[in-house]
């Protein structure tokens, strides 16, 4: 049996899901504490963190990487556009939203806010707080403008860079951080990849202590 | 003409510059002082950082989308093996370098010691960079873990691996951070790709106001 460890608010481990959930590949989940270093999970991961897939009695980690073997082992559907220029734009806005909106936005929220708690490392910060929020406004109306021009983030048909952005989001929105008035495209696009049957299993997430607001599964939010 | 705008040091834009040079496409290098954030700059590359690359009129940035990019567009000489498994090994050391080396590593010594000064942002913090030049030991062994058991890092011939290692040590090794008697296969595997002649124009890097040491450039080092 495949089996991903992750942990239920990761971008990085939603993207891995939404990707397997979309090519329909069966995967159990596992929470992975990835921060107690529990020296079986160093074993299998020498970076020690998630998500790490076991597929086909391989161990992968990388969340980019793990996506592309996706793509390349289970072509359909298709996550990916066929030419290269395409390719490109694709992988250079997974590289924004995990590289970029992770420090600027993920990293100063969700993990002030969740992740120091969980892990039992102290109060948030709010300058971070602060820095944050400030940003993912400046990201939203970055989306805005790219979703004025396309139908989806990186060209006409949805690929990896929608579900790295939606995976940012998702786990954003679990804690309400993210204002879905600041842009009806940007609403409307999140409407529609939410809807999709890959993004239920993100749905029904929850993290003790952590009860997720009630738009955050309504599909007519 | 092509273009790379860039900066010396810069291990992302280095591994851009070795894949341009192994695959002989030609490039006029233009060192950007990113931080200053010039709006013709940011006009070209929102996300404000290198390398960008303008090629056939298009402007990229990203240095991972690059690299696929040009592997797609300039398939010979190959730096992705053909196999699934074999690419997935390339992408999975690739963000091991460019996230956990550099978080680890580059950004602990390299920008403690040279970018802070170049960018006027102060001194060196000297926590940050005891504990780069703790954890690269802890890198260079498990480099050696690889090397004793592949010919190269991802396996039985060189690719972007290689360059995205090379890249950052050749980096770290210009402020003599590297201490290359620590692992005699590691030592091996950087003089063989440091006397490619993909490597020529980083030999030749010269950053005012740090000498490189003698060395830095010296094939037989």
């Amino acid at each position: 049996m495949n089996r991903l460890f992750h942990v239920p608010l990761s971008p990085f481990c939603r993207k891995v899901r939404l990707s397997l959930a979309e090519k329909k590949i069966e995967v159990e989940l596992v929470e992975e504490r990835y921060w107690e270093q529990d020296p079986d999970f160093l074993r299998r991961n020498p970076a020690a963190k998630v998500p790490v897939l076991k597929i086909g009695g391989k161990m992968m980690a990388e969340s980019a990487a793990i996506c592309e073997y996706l793509e390349e082992k289970h072509p359909e559907p298709s996550l990916m556009p066929r030419d290269a220029e395409g390719r490109y734009e694709v992988r250079r806005l997974v590289s924004w939203f995990d590289d970029k909106f992770h420090n600027e936005v993920t990293s100063k929220l969700l993990y002030e806010r969740v992740n120091k708690k969980v892990m039992g490392a102290g109060y948030p910060d709010s300058s971070n707080v602060k820095a944050g929020a400030k940003a993912i406004k400046y990201h939203l109306d970055y989306m805005h403008w790219l979703l004025d021009h396309r139908r989806w983030l990186a060209g006409d048909v949805m690929t990896l860079a929608d579900f790295a952005a939606a995976a940012h989001l998702s786990a954003l929105d679990y804690i309400s951080d993210v204002d879905w008035n600041r842009s009806a495209v940007v609403k409307d696009w999140y409407a529609t990849i939410k809807s999709r049957p890959a993004f239920r299993s993100i749905l029904a997430d929850q993290v003790p202590g952590f009860p997720p607001p009630s738009h955050y599964a309504d599909l007519d939010f």
